[in-house]
């Protein structure tokens, strides 16, 4: 069985390898660039990981494992371009870079690029491989388009949200997951099960993500603290404190989406969470759907040894500071 | 054997048919309206008439016939945003109605929609059809980067301009009925002039595209005639002439790029057409694209009469006035 950081390494190694057309060379230049901005690889890391904790080949898997590297970078790309962001990793966003028209069509060759690749997986496993693949990336377009939608409506359910972080983060953490479990030929229940586990580890990743923002440590974080709070971002601790509140804290609570003393807003928003407890909550729910995804991989049938790196690794995404 | 129109009215059945999720109804519904806007529905026809040909079941080329309809699709709502277009088909385009970035994003889940149709076409067929789909869409893309590319260039030559047409619009032609004839499980060399065909066919009509925005009849040519000398576009047709004037003649030719009485500009460029027929010049060239589909055909190895339908077709799309 290969360690994590193995699996990571052949990834690290197969990316500089993918062989791009060189013209035109403004289509094919931003997809190298942002293919190579680093990132920790785990998306297609999962899909490996899962094919060896089936013992399946984790060559065979490769091509999958890049179209979903591919693909989430593609995402990554128009994101960007949606969120009119001018830094990713510290680098210059490829729309920045190259302009947005530029960064939409090499956007879309990328999704062509990720389509390639995922073809040259096994012709026994292709079909399940593509309708897998093809119901991943539909969730992740879904789960964008609620995102935005949710930046301008004022009624958004917690129940709305967790479907939205489940389309736009956890269907591609689950995606991955399954891809290599088909390739591995296991059953379609087994294939199942590793979804829900990575399915309910996105969303407890994610929901860390929203604790991160307020309680990370700023050394450690790799965004600002308080990131979501300045920008009025509808996480689950604020939809939370939003229920939570008393009608005289309600209004506090108003008046702070409009303060511009940034430093001020977010003590006081963050007061309001200590004083409701929302951090307990919302660690009350993260461990939740980590017990999900815990018992979805309990009930898979390999070896409890061979599960052990999937739940070191689950434990350190928990406990994660960046 | 199914008539042309016949094979459109199937096209025309199945497009309303298509099954998108509800929701979110912002991603789905700019679908639902670009998919209905209408057209001659020729490229997914393309698909069935290349599948008939061949003797082929024209029911299993139908979902391939769909995803190239969607495909294609997808790439008008993308270049209208590129192109700042507010109108397709007399209607407004998609990023008018619902703004930019859910254009993007509706154009993404589109692409994603074009690929789980195709992962409908038997397994048997399935991967040389993946292959197919993705080399065309590849090649749109890298058109479309072309075009955008030449319009701030001033020394496109005429070998790249037929390259650009070629990637942008004749690759789709040759790869829907290279799809049909892998749907009918022909050899790869009958495949391979099927697409010869359909390349050259497509080359030929983007050229006659190019003399009909100067020689079109106003009352029935679809744009309105002498838009490509308003946009000072590098066509065929200016390439050439760029290439054909005498020195005194090139400055006048400058001096109409900058001049903003457009009457006079096509009146003026117009002669400049006539002076050194140029008409002729792209008239002889869109004839040999033509010839050159002919003789794929011709080498095609099906009984003659079977091919009428396509000869005919063809015909009808170099003498056409629309």
């Amino acid at each position: 069985m290969y360690t994590i950081p193995e699996l990571q390494k052949l990834i690290e190694q197969a990316i500089p390898a993918i062989e791009y057309p060189s013209h035109p060379k403004n289509l094919y230049d931003p997809i190298t660039y942002i293919m190579n901005l680093g990132g920790k690889r785990l998306r297609p890391a999962l899909v490996l990981i899962a094919t060896d904790l089936f013992s399946g080949d984790v060559n065979a898997a490769m091509p999958a494992a890049l179209a979903i590297e591919t693909f989430h970078n593609f995402t990554l790309i128009h994101d960007d371009i949606m969120d009119n962001a001018p830094l990713r990793r510290g680098k210059q966003t490829v729309h920045e870079k190259w302009g947005v028209n530029n960064a939409i069509l090499s956007g879309d060759v990328m999704m062509v690029e990720a389509n390639k690749q995922l073809a040259q997986v096994n012709t026994g496993v292709l079909k399940d491989v593509l309708n897998t693949f093809n119901t991943t990336a539909q969730g992740v377009c879904e789960g964008q388009q609620l995102d935005m939608e949710f930046e301008t409506r004022n009624d958004v359910s917690i129940l709305e949200y967790i479907n939205m972080i489940r389309l736009k983060t956890a269907v591609l953490v689950g995606g991955a997951m399954k891809l290599g479990a088909i390739i591995s030929e296991v059953s379609p229940e087994q294939a199942e099960l590793i979804y829900d586990f990575g399915e309910n580890l996105g969303i407890a990743f994610q929901l860390q993500d929203d604790i991160l923002d307020v309680y990370g440590d700023p050394e450690k974080f790799g965004k600002q603290v308080g990131g979501d709070i300045i920008a009025n971002k509808k996480t689950f601790l604020l939809l939370n404190l939003q229920q939570a509140v008393s009608k005289a804290d309600e209004q506090s609570l108003l008046d702070q989406s409009t303060n511009n003393n940034l430093d001020q807003k977010i003590a006081k928003i963050t007061a309001l969470y200590e004083k409701y407890d929302i951090r307990g909550l919302a660690t009350k729910e993260m461990t939740a759907y980590l017990d999900k995804a815990f018992d979805a991989l309990a009930r898979i049938a390999v070896e409890k040894h061979r599960k052990e790196q999937l739940i070191q690794l689950s434990k350190e995404l928990m406990n994660r500071e960046t």
